[in-house]
């Protein structure tokens, strides 16, 4: 089906490697990109990641993660900021395509969701202050509802379309199709959000049953989600990136060896992307 | 908060009783109302469930559940379609006001979510064809986009309102928020979808963290629900009916004595919702 040399491995996939570690598989197994998260970079040191990923040639397709605006107090969301912008900055060093950002759900104590919404997007904004001049997109990703209380309260493509509508230039999409592929709307969104927009397609697989809400996502082929439908929404609207995978699975992949994992990504592109 | 007078009680909340335990229950803790599932009626018998639940004066806020529509054969969904006809049946002989549908998810061994939903719009042109001149109202329960694989691809209340739309009279939904809580429109939906056809009310809380995706939700209060601003954009358009406590809760509720279980239900409307 797709075009397995148009891989991208986010480094949650293969948990436990090292930043030299999942750069050296990515080469290995022919992958075009790959997708650190900001712990492996940070441990790496940000000029020496930046060194090893230009040398390995691997196109960067997102930095994971920042965001989680929300908090509690004006000192909390002022600490995120904070932080957020330091991963632009890294975002940069590393020249990723886009810095991913989770948003964050409701703060301590509150359940008042129109407030954590309110505070994304103030935080977004202000972030986008320092994004822009940077040259750093940033790309929302809407999580699936069942993390609206605990990881990012924008849970639709079309409430993060509608925060780039508000926000103006420098803010895209970030699509995984784990997270939206339930969306009655999602392809009529797909086409609002358009090529613009989309800076980045994640894949992975919804598991019936799903066993824990955050770590039991599957390879693609192994669930249910039609992702080369989606795929072809996606690229039906202009997007020509790469795919990215981002697997948690603490039952599964994260036990097996990394080079079985790489490879049978590669492989499940093929024949499931 | 709420009057906990108008509390109704899902057996589901009560797992392991059985249908004249709930209804001696009910009476005993001043429950105004009550949402049997179907194996309890069955087990007690239409005839007598009828009686007891007359005689007890209790009003059956909906008979827990038919639906289920999707099947990945013709005869699988007619099979549904007879079982649906004798559920619209029991609902009547119990004198429930509306017959619980939870939607049915992707037929086994199918990713096609369109046609998932295609088949449960069928479905329910079939089922309203009996229903109907039964008098019996069909209640729509979109359920939490994480159940859109394997129990409801009816995910939004958007959704159930379009469907709604185009089904014409005699159908209506079920608003519980634990499903739908997370959906930033879900307040325009409410009032899109007005007083008539809110047919039920159904209240539990979302836990942080959810340790099962079908069996840990939370007693009202315990989650991050704010369950009185939902009630109030219900009760906004016009809904006067009683508020039924659905919880399923294998670590938690289901190993408590049932009265503690009745007791806190009534207390927790009057605190948390």
């Amino acid at each position: 089906m797709a075009d397995s040399s148009k891989a991208s491995l986010n480094s949650a996939t293969v948990e436990g490697c090292d930043l030299r570690q999942c750069v050296e598989g990515c080469v290995r197994h022919g992958f075009a990109g790959i997708s650190p998260w900001r712990d492996l970079v940070q441990a790496a040191g940000i000029g020496e990641s930046a060194r090893m990923i230009r040398d390995s040639g691997l196109e960067v397709t997102g930095l994971c993660r920042a965001g989680m605006f929300t908090a509690p107090t004006p000192a909390g969301r002022q600490a995120a900021l904070d932080d957020n912008r330091r991963a632009v900055d890294e975002a940069v060093a590393i020249g990723a395509n886009c810095l991913v950002l989770v948003a964050g759900g409701l703060p301590e104590g509150s359940k008042d969701l129109a407030d954590a919404r309110a505070q994304i997007e103030d935080g977004l904004g202000a972030l986008l202050d320092h994004a822009r001049p940077a040259g750093m997109p940033l790309a929302i990703e809407p999580l699936h509802p069942m993390y609206a209380a605990d990881r990012a309260s924008v849970n639709t493509l079309g409430q993060a379309n509608d925060l780039c509508d508000r926000l103006g230039d420098g803010v895209g999409l970030a699509v995984d199709v784990y997270h939206l592929w339930w969306d009655p709307e999602l392809e009529a969104q797909i086409r609002r959000a358009g090529k613009e927009r989309i800076l980045a397609f994640h894949v992975c697989d919804w598991l019936v049953p799903t066993r824990h809400l955050l770590t039991d996502r599957g390879m693609m082929g192994d669930g249910v989600i039609d992702i080369p439908k989606i795929r072809s929404w996606v690229e039906g609207v202009g997007y020509d990136g790469l795919y990215e995978v981002e697997i948690f699975s603490e039952l599964d992949w994260w036990t097996r060896d990394r080079d079985e994992v790489m490879a049978t990504v590669r492989s499940r592109i093929e024949s499931a992307v």
